[in-house]
């Protein structure tokens, strides 16, 4: 196979924001209900709201003496108060005495208030005066120490939102509330295949002369596993337009997104969009995209199913993967509040040049407030395991100079 | 039961960084030997090196022709060089042609050098002249256009480092290197025990009179799965220091890290300390930290296994747990270098008091660059599930005034 120029020539080429902004596939995958304790970092199809007040009792936030609030008016360390002790109140169990005028119940932090009570004081404002009659040194108002029934959550009140992935703290709520099942999105199916007549599975363990393992599949899975997605090994397809054809034809049923690392040369990524192009009814969205390195990646729906053709060598792939690719992972699993990534700020340690128009993905060792820059040619993987992070240069800059204030994204 | 002032005096209290250096477990999980397809962030127990050469073979990085470096010397647009091609390379295949003086092979991207080649011409540079010969425009000097055999990994070379969460682009770089499956730490296995009379289980339907669902265990359970312990669910302990002591005893024996919600009020909090005491040969390390909120935690060693007593409430349990607690998970794994928190940079909305010794959480949301405080009593996990992340005022300050810059340890 001769290369050709007119394979270098791609159509339809987008900014990295024009893909983000503009390829907004529709389909999202179905709700599902699943255990509580499954559900860190899913995504809530519908809001969850309270059924009931929470916590559901007015509760004593310190320990001290549940009293009427107006008992302790006026009162100083010089001129106490006296409160006859009315009894104590045991945790997890409904009071049995009640507070009246000039009594005071024993509380401890998280006991429900008794009848009768407003406020709770502070033991330390207090003191036993003789038996049965405590001394109170410092005033309450009506709600000091006390949570209301409702303060946490008012029934009906949204304790999730709908659309953003589940944090500890939300489950915490959910079980507060008796939440022990929710209803989420399913986990998008991701279908990873990698093409190339050079490519042979990881477990090949004696490589013939131009043979490579395929770095790509293992490393895509890990960062669709990251977005929230399941992925599936499609497996290695030879460059061979009919046979890719068919393995995505096969695929579509049962995927909600479909990857393909596309092969490294011009030929394989041709025969790539040959074969995407047949099953997509709109035709192509994007044929190459403006960043560095990556351009060589398409955008396309085929039949419903969002299909990202990477470029083929991995490097690349994995920094397009994290800038488009997961993005739809989350975006087809109904996420609409993703998860913050990790950043530092740092200071470049060398000019870094760039091409205007084109997005630039700089891999940095971060060290000391210091971001210096990993080279290497983009089909080097061990840029990418060397670097702590990235930098981006945005298309509209024509590089960065050194000593420049840049946010390093970090790899996690 | 009639609570006591004494019961307020804590004992060894420290700050959270005196906690973090010095409450430093030896206990460490085992090693593991598992499929590199689950590997991702779990935490390699040995460097592992490059067994061969990557790529293995030297490679085009481009599309264009194979030449000897010397047969372009002095070419220009205005004085081509011409080359005949004596052939093409076939990607994953031994070249079965070699480039002699005068000639040129048709490569790929990604495709072995032939013999006798040092250099790619870009295939932007080439014309075709006639059948059979091209014409180079542009000098290459030798190594142009190619990655060296070894470029990406030498033999012997370190690939991942023990000690670092294994990330998708390791991954990518074990699977080329023909590693399928990798030694790491065991992930910790956390047992978490509630303790508290007013603590039911969440899936509790009707719940009587002062009593709360249990919300931190499930809370708790997705930050050990977060930091990448596996949480074992210990149960609900009623407040008898003979039950806790037995529960702690039995779950000694393979746990490598206990956590205990040690019930909100300070009776329950003695209980607590005082069983973990018995079963704690060189005593209780630490009985307080200055940090709010979150004062009553406790933090011991109990027959190498470390053992965490958190505050009752279920938010200063989750707060003191994220500080304190994941680091901990990831020490007994072997984790030396953690994966860096996502935080964003924000101007506070307002003045935060705070107390000089003491280090303060406080729970924020984030919105246009303003970092405005969630403010609400202690014991309120809705102040947890609006905020966005939290801001530290650290033990020195007194306070924060409105207008500061902060970081904003984001929540995922």
């Amino acid at each position: 196979m001769t290369p050709t120029p007119r394979g270098r020539e791609f159509f339809a080429t987008r900014t990295v924001a024009e893909a983000l902004a503009g390829f907004r596939p529709a389909r999202r995958t179905p709700a599902e209900t699943i255990p509580l304790t499954d559900a860190l970092h899913r995504i809530p199809a519908a809001p969850v709201t309270a059924a009931h007040p929470l916590p559901g009792f007015a509760r004593s936030t310190v320990d001290g003496y549940a009293v009427r609030a107006a008992d302790t008016y006026g009162v100083s360390e010089g001129l106490p108060g006296y409160l006859d002790v009315a009894g104590a109140i045991r945790m997890g169990a409904a009071p049995d005495v009640a507070v009246s005028p000039g009594t005071a119940v024993a509380m401890p932090t998280g006991g429900m208030l008794p009848p009768g009570a407003d406020a709770v004081v502070m033991i330390e404002y207090t003191a036993e005066a003789m038996s049965g009659t405590i001394e109170v040194v410092r005033p309450v108002a009506p709600g000091d120490g006390v949570i209301r029934a409702d303060e946490d959550a008012a029934p009906g009140t949204a304790i999730v939102p709908a659309g953003r992935p589940l944090r500890a703290q939300d489950l915490g709520m959910l079980a507060a509330a008796g939440v022990t099942s929710v209803t989420v999105h399913a986990r998008p199916v991701v279908t990873v295949f990698s093409t190339g007549d050079e490519v042979v599975p990881p477990d090949t363990a004696a490589l013939m002369p131009g043979q490579v393992r395929d770095a790509t599949a293992v490393a895509l899975a890990a960062l669709i596993t990251e977005a929230g997605g399941d992925p599936v090994p499609g497996g290695i397809v030879a460059d061979d337009p009919g046979l890719l054809e068919a393995a995505l034809r096969l695929a579509l049923d049962g995927s909600d997104l479909i990857v393909v690392s596309a092969g490294s040369s011009v030929g394989a990524r041709d025969e790539t969009a040959a074969a995407v192009g047949r099953l997509s009814e709109p035709g192509i969205w994007c044929h190459g995209l403006a960043i560095k390195p990556g351009k060589p990646t398409l955008l396309a729906e085929c039949a419903d199913v969002p299909v990202i053709g990477l470029p083929g060598n991995p490097r690349s792939a994995l920094v397009v993967f994290r800038l488009i690719g997961m993005p739809l992972v989350r975006l087809v699993a109904g996420c609409t509040q993703p998860p913050a990534e990790a950043t530092v700020h740092a200071r470049l340690d060398r000019d870094l040049a760039s091409a205007t128009g084109r997005l630039d993905v700089v891999q940095v060792r971060v060290s000391g407030g210091c971001a210096s820059p990993v080279f290497g040619m983009s089909a080097l993987l061990s840029v990418l395991t060397t670097a702590d992070g990235y930098v981006i240069i945005p298309e509209e800059a024509t590089g960065l100079a050194a000593g420049t204030e840049v946010d390093v994204t970090l790899y996690r």
